[in-house]
């Protein structure tokens, strides 16, 4: 375990499954900046905080109901082994506020993150109480646990470390970093099955190919995802265009 | 790569990592379930679709500006070798439609799944357009990779497919399975550094259980999420309860 007080982003995952990492984040971007220091990984076992011989982390719930819950002593000693060193304490749920880029930008922007991975039918209510724990949701689905969860809330973190992504990439000029999708690319060749390179794009006009870029990155907002559009008309103070045709 | 037509429910992956997978995949309910042949999983390289001796996935965006967009050819010589045989194409993609728990139910019911995961900037939008990809984001955030999406995305389906869940776990209670958030759960001791078991789950009385727990899931939803919480009162007709206190 990690207790040093390097300014290394540290991401401490607390998991009945430590043999999963670094599974997909040992590979890639993630991976080599994980191998060349630029942020650690540390998978604890929670049952190593369990008290009888079965290393038993989960009980039945009260109340009855099927499935099981994770209890809130085991839990706790687990999460108190770990030093926060000012690094939020999260517990990856489905019941979570959903993560947003903002608060992946907070989080990679901080000293790490502690994470809790659920398992079972979920967490024993007081501990997430009693050690404030955040619950943070990729989204409106349900996981088998969260450790696929944390995987891409690390992944998602670690690649706005500075100096993880190389010049030629960029987490400027992407989809939610200005609050749009982002806008269509187009690579060689310049003909596909019989489908072109948009013009303005091989025209060299770079004004041109900036407004038909933004264009489109609002078109796309719109169609898709009004949900989105909204937010960023009323950031922006924006006025909602007229509908086409 | 697998051209059978048994009834398991498949996903192909088509990565340039294909030695990210099974990963989390290979262990747990997922990994027990893929050990049981209810499911398979083929990780397809990229790589292997390019023409040059580089092995050339990517190159730059037409019209200039930061990273790599991956090439359209290469993509759809990818995607073209594998077997659709009635399964959707799905592109993970920041830009896409928001998984939900809906989505997931459709796909675990289906046949399986073809998954693109995207790379640096993007995928060249022809091949999207020609080969129909249905773009699938887990949330408003931005992953290095599909890989990670495509992971949890799995993991949610898996889940699901017939015997993969024992009896003793649900996939009945919990989030979204009726468009609220999960209850609160607790499990033994019976105090924990102060707190109590709230009363009614060990009253034994079921009806009292099961009205808290409704009147929990309906609190939490309306605190937490009230985007959830309009669509659940429009759903069941359900007029928004009076303000506490």
């Amino acid at each position: 375990m990690k207790t040093g007080t390097t300014d290394m982003w540290r991401a401490s995952v607390l998991t009945i499954f430590p043999e999963m990492f670094p599974g997909p984040l040992g590979a890639s971007l993630a991976g080599k900046a994980l191998a060349s220091k630029l942020w650690s990984l540390d998978a604890i076992d929670i049952r190593d905080f369990a008290t009888d011989k079965h290393r038993t982390v989960d009980d039945t719930p009260a109340g009855g109901g099927p499935g099981m819950v994770m209890k809130p002593d085991v839990l706790a000693r687990a999460l108190d082994s770990v030093p926060a060193d000012g690094r939020p304490r999260l517990l990856m749920s489905a019941r979570g506020t959903p993560l947003t880029q903002p608060r992946v930008r907070e989080l990679a922007g901080g000293p790490g993150a502690i994470i809790l991975c659920g398992r079972f039918e979920g967490v024993d209510e007081r501990v997430i109480e009693a050690r404030q724990l955040e619950e943070i949701s990729l989204g409106d689905f349900v996981l088998s646990g969260g450790e696929p969860a944390a995987m891409a809330l690390i992944d998602a973190c670690v690649r706005l470390i500075p100096g993880v992504m190389g010049k030629e990439a960029s987490g400027a000029e992407e989809s939610f970093s200005d609050g749009l999708l982002e806008y269509p690319q187009y690579t060689r060749p310049a003909e596909f099955e019989g489908r072109p390179i948009p013009e303005v794009l091989t025209s060299g006009d770079h004004a041109k190919v900036s407004q038909w870029r933004m264009e489109r990155s609002k078109a796309l907002t719109r169609e898709r995802r009004p949900d989105v559009w909204a937010a960023y008309c009323d950031k922006t103070g924006q006025k909602p265009p007229l509908p086409e045709g």
